[in-house]
């Protein structure tokens, strides 16, 4: 009979050996044009505009390699670049060398880190650097370790499910029945906190936003008076998250307090520290998280401050084993349990989900190439640079109005401007932020976002990020300018 | 004043250019080496045995680029090569050189798919390819299409949020509260519906397991009973998942069928097609999906049967905007909608996350690449080898049992093997499977997987999965000849 075969990618190796040639030149450009002067970040276009420069198709005969350089092109002339020194806007900033050959192998590999067979390495390398990680943060036992999720509000969403499956296990079977559980977490927390408990079936109504003191940390007074109340009008308190580094602010919360007060009630403790996690890295800072090795889980998203690629989160947990007891359906089809010892390698099996890209990979790539030293220094200098502007903020007080903490708690520095000074407006006050940011990404120099805040009085304020180790005291002037010399 | 500056990252260009140099031959290499005569792909050992091996380390000072490459290969070499056409275990393959370069281009925009303003092109890109995708299931209306999740677990877990969200909207707000909610879905179909449910607070017994046919597709008038028999005791049907392309046999749910059922007593109706969904694509097997233009919403993974990079998942549905009225939040530090028009474009607000890689990109690149057309012809040789391996061993009666229907519903071939042809002892049968799959693996010629099945009656048996258009009737003969001469 006829041999069946079938032409497609049987030309592969030569055609990836054409395109990684071809695209090498376009690839460094890239990063080198961002950084040099008068380098633009991107264009302030809307997407009814975007969309009629750059016309998008999904054909039914193929391009081949022919449009591969075009498309790869227009993707990055219509993209953010965030290599620039001026990408100042969110959580995260680019990623680096070592972090683009960590994504080249995870696609090279292809492969799949839910059961160990298809990603023996894999799976080591995840219990390996998870362990190192849980182990900074306090955890110290045998077990001690962590599994990746793709992003924090994933890792977050999974401890709250963790924290009823393990306090309340007949929850498993039975859902939350007649369990009124209610969960705690300050009002400066992340959304990811409110969208777990809707997931989680309890509803947005079962969420208690505990005050922020002036700093915007969790007044813990406050979480105390809640949880009795709470208790007496019938409730089952169930979890409560600190953050470590909030979104906005970048406060830390009282982790040894709140922790006594959820041991006391008989509630699972997760710390998110999404952002703030990675100061664990600095002897310098690491002292804004003393209490976390009392936390029953904590995220922490190497993704953010360590310039390891998108996405790349870690659900830490004092003992491993607690991800199978809580997670675990164990399917045959796909769990073969072969290889069982003490331990568990079919990672999947103590997560909600199934198939997982290989995200730990990046992080030891990174943990290798840095080491946790280089950790530091990136985060040291991210630290003094936010202090840096948070000074000169602070100093010209005829203009701008500084909200952060000065040094502040993490990277963010918030504040308003005003040429005249005057900041008793909450609507011209929103305006003249949007007008702000708006003008610099104009220019194509800066990129930064603004937010309202509860708790914070006047509207909507800027709120610059500092994270990259290629950001000087050079940039941090030359914003700092661009913000005076804008034409509100 | 010094200048405040930091040496990381400031050698990035250059540190790309010869990381990228040094490592293009080992990554062309371990392409064209997995598909030589001989090639290997991979170890068959213990993670103890790994360990020991390959130590693993998370320093205090970093090596810097010195030991990348090392470190790069030590992964390879320690991997299973999916580009290897031996890799027939699980339900996706390698990718190709258009995925490997859309990796790329991920990382280097080291960007995230949650707000426009961060990754403009990015998401016109994952409404394009949404509408176009979602346009091919039957889903015409002007608002049609998707978001991606990270993986066919995530679209499903959201797709059942979104079921209880948009019928009890009130739930968002109280939870489940006092209703009782089941959910309907075939024994055979994939267990994230299971951790879904369980996620949700409902609990697994919430989860009715519908009965199936010798063919494995779901028993309508079972499902049908179930329903009705739940609303007599009190519950409230919510959600009922047809499966098209079950995990194991591959089976394809009836979906008008079970359309009708789901409209008649006021339940969403979802299609998990995380695997079968694509047979879209080819004008030969469509028929399969007959009706999926009723569903509520449908999950497809291109990173299954497309040869799209791990993972990519789309969750498709008939209006895109009911991923906002079913999830949003609208956090005010993060959504500015500024660019509201009648669409939405801060693609997070629709999720229950935050942040997300975006995937949508891959499909993108892919699509251009190979059209339409190209994933039919992929779609049909698949087909092909499972119809043409599934023959072989239907008429080799005297050692093989074919458990799939033949041809296959999809592109698994499910099959006991007993050179004696004795298959009456689940034990041996059990035993046989796992020692055929383990000599298999330790030739390094093949992988394949082994599972039971509710309503296959003999244990354990083997399941062989076609996808990548590398595979060939020869190497079907040869994984024939090698099963056969297996030393049972």
């Amino acid at each position: 009979m006829t041999k069946i075969s079938c032409t497609l990618e049987s030309n592969r190796v030569e055609e990836l050996d054409q395109l990684l040639t071809e695209l090498k030149p376009l690839i460094l450009s890239h990063i080198s044009k961002s950084s040099e002067p008068g380098a633009s970040l991107g264009k302030n276009v809307s997407p009814q505009e975007l969309l009629k420069c750059v016309p998008l198709e999904t054909p039914r005969t193929g391009y081949g390699t022919k449009r591969v350089y075009e498309v790869f092109e227009q993707v990055l002339e219509n993209s953010v670049v965030t290599w620039h020194p001026g990408f100042l806007d969110k959580l995260y900033a680019s990623t680096n060398p070592i972090g683009v050959v960590a994504d080249i192998l995870l696609s090279l590999l292809n492969t799949n880190s839910h059961v160990y067979t298809v990603s023996p390495i894999l799976t080591l390398i995840e219990k390996k650097v998870s362990h190192s990680y849980a182990e900074l943060f306090g955890f110290n036992g045998k077990f001690a370790g962590g599994l990746t999720f793709p992003g924090g509000s994933w890792s977050n969403i999974t401890s709250l499910h963790m924290a009823r499956s393990i306090l309340y296990p007949q929850t498993k079977t039975h859902g939350n029945a007649d369990h009124r559980f209610v969960i705690f977490t300050s009002e400066h927390s992340h959304y990811s906190l409110e969208k777990a408990a809707i997931l989680a079936g309890m509803g947005s109504g079962s969420v208690i936003k505990v005050q922020v003191d002036a700093n915007g940390c969790m007044d813990v007074e406050d979480l105390n008076n809640q949880v009795q109340l709470a208790k007496s009008k019938g409730f089952t308190p169930l979890y409560v998250n600190a953050t470590a580094g909030t979104t906005v602010l970048g406060s830390f919360d009282p982790l040894e307090e709140i922790s006594a007060i959820a041991k006391a009630n008989n509630m699972w403790f997760h710390v998110d520290g999404s952002w703030g996690g990675n100061v664990i890295f600095s002897e310098t800072y690491r002292h804004k998280l003393k209490g976390s090795h009392l936390a029953d889980s904590l995220t922490v998203n190497p993704h953010k401050l360590l310039g390891v690629p998108t996405t790349c989160s870690f659900l830490l947990v004092p003992d491993d084993r607690t991800f199978q007891t809580a997670n675990s359906l164990s399917a045959p089809y796909l769990f073969h349990n072969t290889h069982a010892d003490d331990s568990f390698y079919d990672l999947a099996d103590g997560t909600m989900g199934c198939g997982r890209r290989p995200d730990a990979l990046k992080l030891y790539m990174s943990w290798m190439y840095y080491g946790s030293r280089g950790y530091e220094e990136r985060i040291n200098h991210a630290y003094e640079l936010a202090s840096y502007f948070a000074n000169k903020v602070a100093q010209d007080k005829r203009r701008f109005k500084l909200i952060s903490s000065n040094p502040p708690p993490a990277l963010q520095v918030c504040f308003f401007f005003n040429k005249n000074g005057d900041f008793d407006d909450d609507e011209v006050n929103t305006q003249t932020t949007r007008k702000i940011a708006n003008q610099l990404y104009n220019s194509g120099r800066f990129l930064v976002d603004y937010t309202p805040a509860s708790g914070v009085d006047g509207g909507e304020f800027l709120r610059v990020v500092f994270n990259s180790p290629i950001v000087t005291s050079d940039h941090v002037d030359e914003l700092y300018e661009a913000i005076v010399a804008s034409a509100i």
